[in-house]
C-alpha cells in the first residue's frame, strides 16, 4: 500500500470534524482525488446498518461489549471497502475516528479495559495501523460545553447522553493512548491550533 | 450459576433442530420451567436487528471478518440478557448454536483461522463454555441432499448458498473442534440417535 492513512481523533466537543473540515478544504485543491476523507460507517451500506443498530435511541439494553463488537464490524467492513482500496490506490486517507476511539471510549468509557477492545479490533482491522493520528486534546468539561451549546437536540444519540465520570475515564483512556504511542500520535490542543500546521503534516 | 448449559451444533442438515425438539419435548414435563431453550438471536431485540443485517441476501459485500463479528455481538448479547440470567436461576438451557459454529463456519468455512474466531469470540462470552455440546454428524453429501429435500426454498438464506468445498471445511472444523475438546463434545451420528440416551444425558 503506498497512500498514507491519518485518523483524527479526540473527546467529542474538541472540535475536530471542524478542523478537519478546513485541512480538507485546504487539501482539496492540492491534491484532487489522490485525497480521501471519510468516517464509519462511511457510506457502506453494510456499515450504516450496523451503525443504525448501534446508535438507536430505543437500544438502551445494549450490553458494552455487544456494542464495541458492532463498532468493530462496522469497522471492518469500511476498511476492507473503502479505506484499503483507496490506500491501494496511493490516495492520503483522513479518517474520522479509528481503532482508538474504541479503546477511549468502549475500553476506557464503558471500563471493558483498553487493552482488551484494542486486542478484538486488531481481528477486524488484521493490524493495520494510521500513519500518524491527530489527536485534539480538550478538558472534559470544555468539550461537553461545545456540546451543549452547540449540538441540535434532536441530533443527539445514545452516545451523548452519558456521565460526566464517563467523559472523564474516555479523556484519561486517550491521554494513554498517546503516551502509548509516541511516534503516531500528535497532540493538538483543541483550543486554539494552527491550520497551516496541519496542513504541512499532512502532505 | 448453578444452571447446566448445553450447547446442540452441527453442519447444516444434520436435523440437530428436529432433535432438540424432539428432547425438549420429552424434557418438558420432567422440568417444566427449570427448563430453557434457545438460539441466538433468542427472541432478543437487539440480537434480531444484528441477525437482520447477517442474513440479509442484499449483503452479499459482507466481508467474512465482519460476519464472524456481528455473529459474536449477536451472541453477547444474547448471552448476557437470556443465557447467563437462566443459568443463575439454576436452570437447564440447551442452547442450539454457540461459539464453535462460529470456529467452524467462520473460521474453517470462511478460512479466517478457527483459533482466530475462537479467540475473538472470548470477548463476547468472557470465557463462558458449555458444560456439554451435543454434536450432530453427518456426512456433507447427506446433509445438502436434506437440506435440499426438506427446506422451503423461499427459507434458504445468505448463509445456505455455499459451495460444496465450504460445507466440507465446516465439516473438518466440526472434527477438528470434537477432537480438541473430548470431555465437552458428545459425538452422535445424525443418520440415527437414540432418544432415550439424549435425554438420560441431559437430566
Amino acid at each position: 500500500m503506498t497512500g498514507k492513512f491519518i485518523t483524527f481523533e479526540g473527546p467529542d466537543g474538541a472540535g475536530k470534524t471542524t478542523v478537519m473540515n478546513n485541512v480538507v478544504s485546504q487539501l482539496v485543491p492540492l491534491l484532487g482525488d489522490r485525497l480521501l476523507v471519510t468516517r464509519e460507517p462511511g457510506g457502506n451500506n453494510i456499515s450504516e446498518q450496523i451503525r443504525t443498530v448501534i446508535l438507536d435511541k430505543k437500544n438502551t439494553d445494549m450490553d458494552p461489549r455487544t456494542e464495541a463488537l458492532l463498532y468493530s464490524a462496522s469497522r471492518r467492513q469500511h476498511l476492507v471497502k473503502t479505506i484499503i482500496p483507496a490506500l491501494e490506490a496511493g490516495k492520503l486517507v483522513l479518517c474520522d475516528r479509528f481503532v482508538d476511539s474504541s479503546v477511549a471510549y468502549q475500553g476506557a468509557g464503558r471500563e471493558i479495559g483498553m487493552n482488551e477492545v484494542y486486542q478484538m479490533n486488531q481481528f477486524a482491522t488484521e493490524h493495520v495501523l494510521p500513519y500518524k493520528t491527530l489527536y485534539f486534546d480538550i478538558p472534559v468539561t470544555v468539550g461537553l460545553e461545545r456540546i451543549a451549546k452547540y449540538r441540535d437536540k434532536d441530533a443527539v444519540d445514545r452516545l451523548d447522553v452519558e456521565t460526566q465520570a464517563f467523559h472523564e475515564r474516555v479523556h484519561k483512556g486517550y491521554l494513554e493512548i498517546a503516551r502509548n504511542n509516541p511516534n503516531r500520535f500528535i497532540m493538538i490542543d483543541a483550543r486554539g491550533q494552527s491550520m497551516k500546521l496541519l496542513v504541512k503534516l499532512l502532505i
